[in-house]
């Protein structure tokens, strides 16, 4: 299985690491430099910027324009979409979802109950 | 960089596929067999068996018990977890939460203005 290319798969794939995620966090708060985000982490500098690279790739970072510090800035719009296809399921888990489920299911009861009176 | 093995983890790495996003929406309408499951997809068996292993092990999806049959069941747990991360910075795109973070700045400068009343 070769990874996946489409942008929402390659924003599910950035998410798949919890340093990733915790980069993503800390970014929430504000921009940072690389050596910022590196901070927190018990990681060399080339494998923090590979990570760096992966978020970037997945457009879910960017780098501002002051040349020499070029501080990361988080991009929400692909975290959106997540939640967009998250939010698909959530009648699974989500009660009032489930009421208006049941809701829909007493009416279709009541329309074959009643039958077709537009038919 | 290793794929990192925590359950939140492994969730992104399943949902980083669009075929096996695919096979969840199909199992978002009822438990299918992995006949009714590979149907849609040009794809050998194999293949498809391996998307399921990867969407089980994830906990994305479950086996049924009867044996001959073995129906796949959607399991929402995970989902529910990818939706509450990425809820986390919903106040950069939701703009009912853009004015509560307004209201909030509005309130702290007032706070300010009139000093700390109870401290």
């Amino acid at each position: 299985m070769r990874p996946a290319t489409d942008a929402l798969s390659a924003t599910f794939f950035a998410l798949a690491d919890p340093t990733r995620r915790a980069i993503l966090h800390r970014l929430s708060r504000g921009a940072a430099t690389v050596k910022e985000i590196s901070a927190p982490f018990e990681m060399s500098g080339p494998a923090v910027s590979k990570h760096l690279r992966v978020l970037e790739r997945a457009g879910l970072i960017q780098r501002g324009r002051e040349a020499q510090w070029r501080p990361r800035t988080l991009n929400p719009a692909p975290i959106r979409d997540v939640a967009e296809w998250a939010g698909e399921f959530k009648r699974f888990w989500d009660a009032s979802y489930a009421r208006l489920d049941n809701y829909l299911e007493v009416l279709k009861k009541e329309e074959k109950k009643h039958g077709k009176r537009n038919g």
